[in-house]
C-alpha cells in the first residue's frame, strides 16, 4: 500500500525557472497589457463613477432567469425536438457537437433579426465572440506573410487575438464614413507590393467599438464591391448593433453579402447575457481542398476549436437558447427595455456635454455624436493618457479609457472613450461634473 | 429613413476565394484529421456497441442536479461569502475575472483530494482542460527552436493544441514504469544538442490516456529529480486519477513537486459535469521579467486568455462550485458511485477477454492489465488500422480506436484502445464477443 505524504512544502519557496523573454512575445505586447491596465485601475478605484467598461447594463436581471431559460431548452428538446429522457440528459450533461447545439436557433434568430439567410451547418457556437475571432485568424494565418487589416480606432480583442498567432495588424483609417475605401485599396495594395498577404480586414460597422461610429449605407455597399475586387474577407463583428438610439437598423454587410466575402462574428453577451460566454462565427465561405474537394470554412474552425475548447459548454448554449426561445428568436424585441435604457443614457450623456462645454466656450473640448451603441469619444485639448487617467480616478473620482488603447492614429492621444452602457441617470451627470472639473483643471494649468 | 432590404441571394451560389493550402498548417495535419475521423464514424454507426469515446458515465445525472447546484452556489454567494441582491445578481450575469471565480472552491478541493496546497491566485480557471493546454502551451512557445516532449503514446488533445501554436512535438518512451527516464534524457539532450529547447514534458501519470499505463512511485520522483537536472517543466494532467479499480490512489506529481517543477492541468469533465466545460490550471512558477520584477505563471496565462475567450462562463463554474460545495469539495467522494461502476467494468472488461483470447488458445492476441481509469490497450496480430474499424463498425458492429492516432510508436499498428467507461454489463460482453469475431476473421484470413 502506498502511503500518500502529506505536503508542506511551499512550493515559492525557491526561485522559478522561467523567464518572461522565453515566454510567448505576445505576454510584452501593449495591447495585452492595456486590458490589463484597464482592468486593474477599475478594481483599485471601486467608487469612482466608470465610463470606462464596455459592459451591459445589468438591472434588468434576475438569477432566476437562467434557471426559467434552462427549463425552455429542455422543454424545447422534450417537446418541439421530442427528444427521449436519456437524450435530453446527454445533451446538458455530455460533451456535444464540437460546432455547437444551438446552431438552428440562431439561425433563426439571424433570419428573424438580421435578414440572414444562415445555413444552420456554417455556424459555429464560440466561447464568446472572443474565441469566435481567434478561430478565424488562426485559420487565416498560415505564414508570416500573413496580415489582417483593421479599421483604426480598433476594438483591442481583435489586435489581442491577432497577436496570439503572431499575425501583424495593419491600421486602415476610419474616416468621416467609418472606414476609408481608398485607404483600405491602398494599404492592401502597399502590402501586396512589399510581399504582405492581407487576408482580411475587421469591422464593427454599427457603433463601433471604440468609436462609436456607423458605417453609412453607401459606404457598405462599396466596401463589398472593393472586398470582391481585391479578393480580401471582411470580418464583421456586431455586438451593438441594436443599440438604435435615432433612426432605422441599417443592414448588416453579411445582409447585403451575396459573393461570399463577410465572415459574420456574432456575440450574445450584450444581447443575451454575458456570463453565458456564448458567441459564434457564421463562415459559410466554401474552402477547397488539394484534391478538389470542398467543405464550409465553419468546418475548417471547427477543427480548430476541437483542439482549443472541444466544444462550448451546452449548459451555457442552453441558456441563451432558452432567452431565444422564450422571445421567438428574436433579439431586438427582446431588448426593447435596453435599447431605450441605452438611448436615453446617449441623450443625457451628450446633453451633459453640450452643458459642460458650450461650443463657444472656449474650453476646446469636442466630441462625437453616435446614433448609438455604446460608446462616444471625447477630444480635449490635453493628453488623455494612462497618468491623467489615474490621477482622474484618484483625484477625481471618474473612470474613462484613453483612445491610445485603441490604435496609435493622428490625434488619438488627445481622446478618450466614454461608455454609456452601464452607468444610468444622475450617475451620468454626476461622472461629467467630475470630468469636467478634470478638464477645468487641466485647461487651467496648460 | 434607411429600409432594410431583404435578402434572398444564396451566399453559397459563387465560389469561394479560400484553398486549404493557404490556410493554416494544422488544419492538413493529422492529429486534427484523427478527432474528426473517429467522430465522424461513431456518427455513422450510431447503433454500434463503442468502446471508442473516453466519455465518462452518464446514467446517474439528472438535469435537475444542474439547478440544485446553480442554487448551491447562489447561496454560498448570499451566505458565505455575504454578498448583496446586486453583487450576486452581477456574479450570475456578467463579464467575470479572467482567472476564474471558483478558484478558492478549487484551491480547498486540491488539499481535500490531492493533498495539493495551492495559492488560489495560481490557478486559472479554463474552458475545460483543454484550454489550460493550449494556454500553456502558447505561453511556452516563444520561438521556432521551442519544442515540447510527450510520453508516446499520447492524449490527441495535447498534440493537436501544440500544432495550433507550431509547437513541436517529441516523443518520449514510455517504458515498463509509464515513463522511460533515460530516454527522457536522452530526447532532451538530444534536442538541446540540435540547438532546440525542449521547454515541459507532458505527461498522464495516473491512468493514461491512451494506454491505460500508471508510472509508480519510484519513477515519479526520480522525474521530479530529472526535470530539476534538465530545468524541464512537467505538465500533469491528471482527469482519471480518482478512478481507481485496485490499489491506493498514487500521489500526484504536483503533490511531490517542492521545486515548482509540476503544472498541474485539471478537469471536471470525469469527475464534475462534462456539460460544464470547466477545467483549470495550477501555475504557480515565478516568471522573472527584465525589470527584475516576477509574478505568477498564471498571472501570464491570464493574459493569453483574456484574448482567447475573455473568462470561463460564470454560470458554468457556479455549477461545478455547487457540486463541489453539495461534497464538501470532495470530489473523490463524491464520485464513489462512479469509481465502483469503472472498477466493475474494468473487471468485466479483463475478464471477457481473457474468455475471448485465452493466453494458451494460440489467438496471439494480449493485453494490459490498468489498475483504473478508463481505457485499456489490446494487441491483435494484425493492423489494427482505419480501413479494419470501418469494418469492425460496419460488419461487426462494435468500435474501438486505433493506438496509431495516439502516436507512431514501434507495434502501435497493432493495438488497439478499449474504453470502458461508457458501455455497462451485458454490453460489455457482447461488445467483445464482437470483437473476437472481427479477431477470428482476421486470423483466419492471415
Amino acid at each position: 500500500m502506498t502511503v500518500r505524504p502529506r505536503t508542506t512544502a511551499d512550493t515559492h519557496a525557491e526561485p522559478a525557472p522561467l523567464h518572461l523573454a522565453d515566454l510567448h512575445a505576445s505576454l510584452t505586447d501593449p495591447a495585452l497589457g492595456s486590458m490589463n491596465f484597464l482592468n486593474e485601475i477599475a478594481q483599485r478605484f471601486p467608487d469612482a463613477i466608470s465610463f470606462a467598461p464596455g459592459r451591459p447594463y445589468e438591472g434588468f436581471f434576475e438569477t432566476t432567469l437562467v434557471h426559467e431559460y434552462l427549463d425552455r431548452y429542455e422543454r424545447h428538446l422534450r417537446e418541439e425536438l421530442a427528444l427521449d429522457e436519456e437524450a435530453v440528459r446527454r445533451t446538458f450533461y455530455q460533451y456535444g457537437r464540437t460546432k455547437g447545439i444551438v446552431h438552428e436557433l440562431i439561425a433563426r434568430h439571424l433570419a428573424v433579426d438580421e435578414d440572414i439567410v444562415a445555413d444552420p451547418e456554417a455556424l459555429v457556437v464560440t466561447v464568446g465572440c472572443q474565441e469566435a475571432m481567434f478561430l478565424v485568424l488562426r485559420a487565416l494565418c498560415a505564414d508570416p506573410r500573413d496580415v489582417l487589416l483593421a479599421v483604426s480606432p480598433t476594438y483591442v480583442g481583435i489586435t489581442g487575438a491577432a497577436r496570439l498567432v503572431d499575425m501583424p495588424v495593419l491600421e486602415v483609417r476610419a474616416g468621416p464614413n467609418g472606414i476609408d475605401c481608398d485607404h483600405l485599396e491602398e494599404v492592401v495594395r502597399g502590402a501586396r507590393a512589399r510581399g504582405l498577404r492581407p487576408r482580411a480586414c475587421y469591422l464593427i460597422p454599427d457603433f463601433s467599438n471604440p468609436s462609436g461610429v456607423s458605417i453609412d449605407v453607401p459606404t457598405r455597399h462599396a466596401l463589398l464591391n472593393l472586398a470582391e475586387r481585391l479578393d480580401l474577407l471582411l470580418l464583421e463583428d456586431n455586438p451593438y448593433g441594436y443599440f438604435t438610439a435615432d433612426g432605422e437598423p441599417l443592414p448588416t454587410l453579411k445582409s447585403l453579402d451575396t459573393r461570399g466575402r463577410v465572415v459574420y462574428l456574432g456575440s450574445f453577451a450584450k444581447t443575451g447575457l454575458p456570463g453565458a460566454r456564448v458567441g459564434y462565427v457564421l463562415a459559410d465561405q466554401r474552402v477547397t481542398a488539394a484534391d478538389g474537394t470542398t467543405g464550409l470554412l465553419a468546418d475548417e474552425l471547427s477543427k480548430l476549436k476541437s483542439m482549443l475548447t472541444v466544444n462550448t459548454s451546452p449548459i451555457a448554449q442552453a441558456v441563451i437558447a432558452g432567452k431565444l426561445l422564450t422571445h421567438d428568436c428574436a433579439l431586438r424585441e427582446a431588448n426593447a427595455r435596453e435599447i431605450a435604457l441605452y438611448r436615453d443614457n446617449l441623450g443625457r450623456l451628450l446633453a451633459g456635454l453640450a452643458h459642460h462645454f458650450p461650443q463657444d466656450g472656449g474650453s476646446g473640448v469636442t466630441w462625437n455624436v453616435p446614433h448609438g451603441g455604446f460608446f462616444a469619444v471625447v477630444t480635449v485639448p490635453f493628453p488623455a493618457d494612462d497618468a491623467l487617467l489615474e490621477v482622474s480616478a484618484r483625484e477625481y473620482g471618474v473612470l474613462w479609457t484613453p483612445m491610445r488603447h485603441f490604435g496609435t492614429g493622428p490625434g488619438s492621444e488627445y481622446r478618450l472613450r466614454l461608455s454609456f452602457s452601464l452607468v444610468t441617470g444622475e450617475r451620468i451627470d454626476e461622472g461629467l461634473r467630475r470630468l469636467a472639473a478634470l478638464v477645468r483643471s487641466r485647461t487651467a494649468t496648460a
